[in-house]
This record gives structure tokens, sequence and C-alpha cells, in this order.
């Protein structure tokens, strides 16, 4: 037998295509899906459109955490959608006011040894409890609901052994702060992170938590931990203890790559603007002025996160003119928070109480001062993320961030003149369950609740065989997807409406783009690019919306890896230059065309790209493998679903 | 001796001009002012272009409440401002997080016998304490902080005797409810409404701030009751009983008009769908379902406005998705509600709780779906306030959107299965005044705190004496200042920044209308319009901006009071056409001049204005006082200021 570390077990237990080897794609059975409101309704759009009737995982979960602000009419419909497609798809729904998703999944429904895959990039927090648990794009969560395997690339196991324990004032978040100083944001591409060690038992499920949720932040494709007597403790807390099994490495089980993280000399440390791998020790920046003092968000959601604060601000105020914002994780936190004394505290000393969600961790509200200092203990500090172009974001510890505010100043809270406070988890929180509602016993008949802004995703006709028509729009090189469809406020609630979204397709470089696809007679148009075509953000809308324009052919020299698959997956067929100085020859609307384009994307060979207006051929390749020929056969991945569950 | 009413009292004790006799123009001293930040911005603009070093008044208080949402830097920079402006004018300032204005007013500063003057609508909450508080346009109240008396037309002063005792699951909210049935939305017009009688004894000051907040409702000037022992007992609980001194009508003392409201006799009663005057028993509309059920606002603003919902929902679960939203009124109320258990139950129930502050009940989040009913206790329900332009807003008591949320339809709270919970007033709260910010002991030299979006006010010179220039725009009859300068998203976060929302003037009617302003050569424009131009809001920037692009002299039919007031102080000549015909004749671009201007104000005599492209006269007149024509000649009222106080 070999001996095999968690990640391992893990994998093994779920694999049912390729191999165990760094690099080999693999295909994962999903055991568990989560989804956010952000991402989510894309995702019920796609299984809606796929005609399938029940989810097909053990468990699956949509909350709504993101878009809580409800400035209009846009954001409560959309939660009204998923709250009928949870119950109509067999989903449960966590409606807005319950909490962040990590957190309450970790809480209500993770559960050691299962998969998870979710619409947002820290999915992997529920690694906490030793899950596999990652974040994926929405078809493939669509995908994963519907009982289809996740594809990945194996990646490397890290095995990092925690040893010492965790000194005064030092919390998880400084140790994870020390993964990223040294790793920075892109040393984990390709990696998994699998803590173990004698360290561990300092360190509780949520903390693991807090280092689990930021393993996103070095682009790791997820972190793990065992499923030990910590974790059986934390879900006897949570009232789950039936749930706990144990789940540790094989003894002598080995690592890609090894790692120590001694706690005990850890020291409190704090990611300056505007990148979560820029990071100092604490005393490095100390006496800076501050505007905000920020505590929450799933990279620091557990009690002690509140607890802790609470304790240190007892009988003191924060200064005057400092934002103290407290952003519970959940309802029961705050429960928890009420009934333990420790939300009088907070409040007294001048905390500014938000509802429990996302919030500012996401852009949602508390923007900061422009150019003033604002401390957090969210995962991220990319610039604008705040929401204020001119931020100035830290990334610290809930103990950096309210010795902060007690002082004014960037704090390193072992020079407070305090006893670091001792917290004991309690062995029983109070638990609340009673808001989640459950996926309905029988679904068939439930409508979906679809408000003005909500529209059922549009069904897309294949190519045709013999496809002509012009080039709507030729760019250049790096073409971001956030060119081709923005985000900001103006787009962002429209994304669960592909027609009207669609106006906003190349807007800053062609504002009546959309205009001009609209007025086209025929089958639809071609885009030409330059290189790395559709680089960036991974957002489908992207593909689906230019898709809804007419788009039928992109023809450019190569393309960004995601929007790449998303165009594939929505039926438009991704052609590469032979010879890049073709492009030169090729004008604005020039009539394109192609032949047999089904027949020739079954073969390797070259296919002809024919210019009516220049008369001239252009020589060019295609990447697809005979799954993806199928999908631009069928006219999109979802119609290939559709008509295998026999509804199409 | 003439017995006098509570009312007679505060005005004859303030008074400084004119005779209490209804219709009369009549002039106070102003003891404190109130502004929030949604106004206050502009307030605190223009007080700082007077020139004047620090504010007159006994008390002034700055509330940040309004806009707490921070999505980008323009909220939490307008916030700086107003609290370096506070520091340098001597002002008391109220962070984001402390909470809703007017409570919070209430319970730090109110004195009774005192007057107050607010730039928000619903100041007259005040008269709770025996206060003659009304609400004022933004200069006004600038100039009330600057030691000027306000001036109004003497009201009539409506008695209303309360007789009876509520009955159970009834409450003060069902009391103004009662006033609204039967007043409607401008019964109130030109009218006090003072309370008195031995129902009084049954209403707490924070039942009675319900009453005089919504009496805003009815259009009236402002409420006032008598400052009692219950006062007294108020102000005890809130450790300021040495501010209490008692103001009672004398014995024998009349009213203009004169009503009764008898408790006993009222029940649940609601508001329909969008207005607050549309008043129907809660039983007739009951059994229809609900989307949303709010507590909170100004409008409900004391503990037992949320301890009884607590003590209702202890042990049940509102109804699965319906959004039971809770919005604490400040931060003292946020703790006591926590030290009492009181949050717990709230939160265990179902209850999704926000920050202290308007929030919702201003349109600032908590947005209803597309035509789902939300029941509010808040005090407006206009069509589209809610932010969901087809929202279905009701308006109604603690009681009735609580048990409401626990069916999940509109409940008559007497059809519960429940004993009416008694709630007692505790002797004693937990004060908090820690995060009041006190204004500055010297403060000079404090720097004002403008961010990139807070621009210092533009200095308005004035019409020059022989004026000529292009009729810019010419407008038909009932233009609103809705029209002259559009409300919304866009626009809001610029209204610190004159010349950034310069751009919007007539955005809507001719989108390039700054560019022109701006493209022209000279000393300024005309604008003629036919009747009741300027109607609607009394937003002043729809004088100031139009002034910022070079608007000189409107020449119209006839103006909406306020708007006229408004283009008087900031130095646009508003003149009148003799004969409304001649409008016909002027065309837009027409070139039009006025000679020796300043004179012709000075006199009632004809005014001719000189249509140079057409070569012919037409007879204006003016409706200036001889005040008036000086702050045209100043350029501006604040000009006037500036002068006055030696800084010209």
């Amino acid at each position: 037998m070999a001996r095999l570390n968690v990640t391992q077990k893990l994998i093994e237990s779920h694999l049912v295509s390729g191999k165990m080897q760094p690099g080999e794609e693999i295909g994962l059975v999903v055991d568990q899906t989560l989804t956010q409101d952000a991402t989510g309704t894309l995702v019920m759009l796609e299984f809606e459109s796929m005609r399938i009737e029940r989810v097909r995982t053990e468990l699956s979960a949509q909350y709504v955490d993101h878009n809580l602000l409800q400035e209009d009419f846009k954001n409560p419909d959309d939660h009204l959608f998923l709250e009928s497609a949870c119950r109509k798809f067999g989903v449960w729904f966590s409606p807005a006011g319950n909490g962040v998703s990590h957190p309450l999944h970790q809480e209500r429904f993770g559960i050691p040894g299962k998969t998870l895959v979710g619409s947002d990039s820290h999915t992997p927090a529920a690694g906490a409890l030793g899950m596999f648990a990652t974040g994926a794009g929405g078809l493939e969560v669509a995908l994963a609901m519907a009982g289809k395997p996740l594809h990945l690339t194996m990646p490397k196991i890290v095995g990092v052994e925690i040893t010492g324990e965790l000194p005064a004032w030092v919390s998880a978040k400084d140790a994870v702060l020390e993964m990223l100083r040294r790793y920075g944001v892109k040393g984990g591409v390709g990696k998994v992170f699998e803590y173990y060690g004698p360290g561990l038992d300092s360190l509780s499920a949520m903390d693991r938590h807090v280092i689990a949720n930021m393993g996103t932040e070095m682009g790791a494709t997820t972190t793990v931990f065992p499923s030990d007597l910590e974790v059986k403790r934390f879900l006897t807390q949570q009232d789950r203890s039936d749930d706990w099994q144990e789940l540790l490495a094989d003894e002598g089980a080995d690592y890609d790559e090894h790692l120590n993280l001694h706690l005990s000399t850890l020291e409190p440390l704090i990611a300056l603007p505007s990148s979560p791998g820029n990071v100092k020790p604490v005393h490095q920046v100390a006496g800076e002025e501050i505007y905000q003092a920020y505590i929450g968000s799933s990279a620091n959601a557990g009690l002690r996160d509140f607890a802790v604060p609470a304790m240190m601000v007892e009988g003191r105020q924060v200064q005057p003119g400092i934002s103290f914002d407290v952003n519970p994780t959940s309802r029961q936190l705050l429960e928890n928070l009420a009934s333990e004394n420790y939300l009088s505290l907070l409040i007294h000393a001048g905390a500014r109480l938000h509802q429990a969600g996302c919030n500012g961790c996401i852009g949602m509200g508390q923007a900061p001062a422009t150019e003033r200092n604002s401390l957090r203990t969210v995962p991220r500090n990319f610039p604008g993320r705040s929401g204020t172009p001119e931020d100035r974001v830290f990334l610290c510890s809930p103990e950096t961030a309210t010795a902060s505010a007690l002082t004014g100043r960037i704090t390193d809270p072992r020079e407070l003149d305090m006893d670091y406070p001792i917290f004991k988890e309690p062995d029983f929180l109070s638990i609340n369950r009673e808001m989640f509602i459950p996926p309905a016993e029988h679904s068939s008949k439930v409508a979906l609740d679809k408000g003005p802004n909500v529209k059922t995703l549009p069904t897309f006709d294949p190519i045709p065989d013999d496809f002509c028509g012009p080039l709507l729009l030729k760019v250049g090189d790096d073409i971001s997807t956030d060119e081709i469809l923005p985000a900001g406020a103006e787009v962002l609630p429209l994304r669960s409406n592909i027609p009207a979204i669609a106006d906003f397709v190349f807007h800053a470089m062609d504002p009546e783009f959309h205009e001009r696809a609209k007025a086209l007679e025929g089958d639809g148009f071609f885009i030409v690019a330059g290189k790395n075509y559709g680089q960036g953000s991974s957002r489908e809308h992207a593909a689906i919306a230019p898709r809804y324009l007419g788009l039928r052919t992109v023809c450019a020299i190569s393309y960004g890896r995601i929007h790449w698959q998303n165009l594939v997956n929505f039926g438009v067929v991704p052609l590469n230059f032979t010879n890049p100085d073709d492009l030169d020859s090729i004008d604005q609307d020039d009539e394109l065309a192609l032949d047999a384009i089904h027949t020739a994307l079954q073969s390797d060979d070259e296919i002809k790209l024919h210019n009516k207006t220049k008369n001239v051929d252009y020589a060019m390749y295609h990447r697809l493998s005979k799954r993806q020929t199928e999908v631009i056969k069928s006219g999109s991945l979802i119609n290939v679903m559709r008509s295998e569950s026999g509804s199409g």
C-alpha cells in the first residue's frame, strides 16, 4: 500500500479519470457545491438551461452574502430568484442576513473527507475540516451540480509542517501572512498546501479556516488540513459530532515539497497596500495614522476573531474619528457575541456594527476616504477593491486592527499596555440553523421567480457549417475580459440579464458595438484579435454576451486560457492564425467566410479562412479536443448537457 | 396677562420681529441647529463662505446618518469634511455609526423651552420635549448658525386634546396614523399641532417623538408637546435631569383650532402604498403576502419600539423567506438592546440586523423586490423612495410589522395568539456619549478637510448694472427643480462639488446645456420660462449650479416659492412678465439686455427688458423686498453675511 497524505487520500477516493501525478488532468467526483449570490444567479440560469430536474450532488448550498446593499430592486429580485431556484433544484438556501458563505458552510455542511466546488475563489477555506475544496467558474459549478466530475490539473502537494505555538498577540492571520511573505501572490499556483505537525494542536478549526481561506491569495489550488480531534471538537460545538470522521496522513506519507512553519517565532505581520504579498512586520510601519480599522470577513470569521477584540476594548474607547467597523460573520456569530456580552463591549467602545455578510471585503460599502489608511482583517487589498480608487488598505490580524483602533495609529499589539486576553472556545454554541431554507421535497412544480432583471439564458444554435459574416471588430494584443465586458456599478447588477448586459460589450472601445451587431442581418459576425485575447478575469459573461450579439468565430494569434474555454463552452469557434502577419491584411468590415467548418474541426488539418472582400485566404488552426468539437457542433456545452438529460 | 399655550410661549420667548398672529411673518431667535450629512455638507460650505469664525447658537450639532453606504470615497470624504468643519466652527459632531439625528438630538441635546432649526424635514420630532423645532433649507440653517433669526409665517395652532389610553397592540404610530387619516398629507400646512390632555400620561417621550416626527407628513410647521413629568423622566433616564424645566400651557389657554384624539378607541392602522395619508385599519388589508417587515427609523426610534418586537418573537421564528430588517436607531440603543437580551431574541428569530442609521428609510439599502409588499415603521412611503421604482411600501407600527413577519402576511397584531408584551421603561439606560466629538476650544487654525469631491463654494459677483447676454434656454410651464438639476445616484454624491454638479444642469432637457454655457463669453446669460418656474423640491443646488454656469436673470410668468427665494439668495434676478403673451415673441439665442438694473430694482416701476435681436422691449416687474435688492446688489446672501462679518 502506498502511504498517502491527506490530499492524496481525498483525491484518490474521488478520482474518476486521470492519474494522481502532478501536471496530469484529473477528474473528481464532486460531493458538495457552494454558490454565492454574485456568481450564483448565472450558475442557476445555466443549470436551468440544462433542463435537469434536481442537483445530483450529496449537498448543494446557495448563500446570499455579496449583494446585500439593495439600493434598488435588482439585488432583492436576484435573491428571490435564487430562493426559488434552490427550492426547485434541491439546493439549501441561506438568505441575506445569514452571513458569509465559507464559515457558514464549514459550520453547517462541511464534512471531513468530502469534495466541494464553489463559484467563489475562497472556497478552499473548507479545507480546514479535511475537505478537498476548490473554486471554479460558474459553468463548472453548474456541471458539478448536474453530477459531472470536476476536471483539474493534479497539483503538487506542499507539506507544511507546523511546529511550536503562537505567541501572545500573534494569531492565525499572522501565520498565513508569513506564508504570503515567503511565497508571494503567485507562489502557490499549481500547488496544494497541506498542513500537518504538532503545532496544529494550537490552531482551532476556525484558525485553520483563516489559513485555508487565504491560501487562495498565493494562487494555490487549495489548502488541506487533516481531520483530527480539533475538527471533532469543532463539529461537536456546532452540534454535528456525527459528521466527524478522522482523516490523517498515513505514517510516513511524503509530499512533493517540504516547508516548516514554526509558530513560536512569528510576530504580528501586515500586508501593505496594495497586495496581499506585500508583507512586513507591523513594527516596521507602526505609527502611521489610520482612518479605519475593520474586523470580519471570511478571512477572520471565528468567534475568537471578535471576542479577542471585544476583550481588548473593554473599558476603553477607540480614538475619536477612527471608523472601527465590525462585520459579523453570521447571524449565529452575532447571537453568540450578544449572549456572551462581547457585542456590548465592542459597541460601547465605539464599534460601528454592520450587517452579517461580505460587505466591505468585496467593495460593498465601508469604502475608506481618499488616501487614508484602512487596516482590515479581510483576505485581499488589491488596488481599488475597497471601492475607493485611491485606497490604502492593509491586511492584518484582528489584534493589530483593534490595537490600531485604540491608538489611532498602526500599532503592534504587543506594544499596548495590556495583557493578551485569554479566549477559550465554548464547548457549545447557540446554533442558528432556522434561517436556512431546505430544498423542497417535491419540486418539479416550483416556478422560478424572475423579476424584471432576471432573464432566462438565451439558447444558442450551432454555427452554420458554411458560415460567412462581417468582421465586426478588429482589436490588438492583450485585450482583457474587462475590455470585452466591463465590471462596475452600472454593469454588475445586469449579470442575470444577458440581453441587457450585452449592450456593454466592447463599450469602452466602441460604444456603438452592440448596435452595429444588432443591426446585422445573416448568421452572425467575426472578431479578429492579436495575442492573448481575453486575458484577465474569468467572467463567463465576456463570452456569453458577445455570443448573444451574434459572435460566431474569433480569429486571434493567441488566447487567455479561461476565456478560450468560455468561448468554446458557449459555442464560439476560437481559431488561431498560423501566420500572425496575416492580420495586417484584414480590415474591419471585411466579409469573412468559413466552409464546412464542422468537418474541418474534426481534423487537425489547416482551416481556410476566406476574406471575400479582399479575395484572399488565411491559414488557421484550432486547439479543440474531440469533446470540444462536439460542444461547438451542439451550439454550447449547455446544449450538450440538455441532450444528455433527454430534454434537448 | 394673556393665557398662552405652549407654542405661543415658545414663540413669544424667542420673537425678534413680527406679531404672533396667524399669517404674519415672524422672526425667531434660534437656540440650536441640527444638520445631517446629506444636507450638511452644503450648509458647512455656505457657513465657510460667510467667513464667520464660530457658530453663534447655544448649540449646533452635525450628524452623519444618511450616506452610510460608502460605496466609494465620496461618502467618507464628506464625513471627514464635516468632522473638520465641526471642529473649526464649534459644532458637535456625531460620526457614522452613532445613529439617527432626531432621536440622538432628543437624547443628548434637546432642552425644553428652546428653539431648534434643522436641515431635515423631520426636525419637528424634538417637539416631543417641549421645543419649537422646525425644518428649513440649508442656507437658512447656515444663517441660524451665524446668529440670524429664522423667519417664518406665524402658524395656526391646533390644540389636540388627548384622552383615554392606548389599548393593547396599539401604539404611538397608530395615533399619528389616525391624525394622517383625518388630516391627509396637506392638512397640516401652516399649522402647529400642539398636544395636551390627560391621555399624554400614557405616551412616553419617545412615543411623542413618533407623533411629532410624523407631523411633518401632514405638512405641519411643527408639532409641540408640553414639557411635563414624563419629559423629566426621559431626561433623567438619559442622565440629563438638570436640563429639564417644566413648560405647560397656561390654565385656560386657547387654540386656533380644536381636535380630540381618544386613544382608547384606536385600532392598528396602516398607510397603504404610496402615501402616508392613505390610511386604513390593518384588518381591512390583512392576509396579503409580504416580502419584508422593517423596523426602525426616526419614526419609531425608542427602546420600546425594538423591545416589544423582541418580546413578540421570543421563542418563535419569522416566516422563511421574509426579510425582517432591524435598523437600530443608535449605538446607544444597540448597546441597551444587547445588554437587556432583546437583541439576541431578535437575531435568533431571524432578524437581519443593520448598522445604526437612516438606511432604508431614505432609500439607502434594503430596497424591496419588485412589486412585493414591504411593511415599514418609517415615516414615508412616497413612490420609489425605497429605491425600487415599482415598490409597495406600507407604514405601520412595530407591532403590526412584527406580527406580519411572524405570519408572512399583513396581520393585525390583535389576531396573534399571544399576550401583549408588557414593556416598562428602565429608570436608567446605558448612556453612550463617548463617540460624540465636541467642538474644539481653539479652532481658528483647524483646516477644513476637503477630499477631491469637496469643493469650496464659488463666490458670485453681482450682476453688472447694464447687463446683456443671450437667452440660453427657453422653457415652458411647471419646470421643476428636478428638471433644472436632477437627483439620482449619479448626481447626489456631487452635492458638495458645485463645479461638478453643474454639468447636470438641465441635463434631461438639453444635455449640452452646461457646455453651451461654459463656451459663452461675456457676463452670463438669461433663462426664459412660463408659469411656476422652479416648482418642487427645495434644493438650493438648482439655483447655485445654474448661477455657477453664468445665469444672471430668469424671466418667467411666475415662480415656485422656494426656488424664487433661492435664486435671490444666490444673486440671480428673478423678473416677471407683465404681459405673458410677450413670451411668444422671444426665441432661444436672442440677445437680451437690461439697463441700470440695480437702480430699477430699488423702485417698483416697470423694468424694460430689451431684445436686441428682435429690437423690441418687454415690460417686466420684480417682487423683491428692500433687503432682497441688497442681496442682488451684493451678489449673494453669503456676500452680505460676509461683509457684515467684516471679512468681505
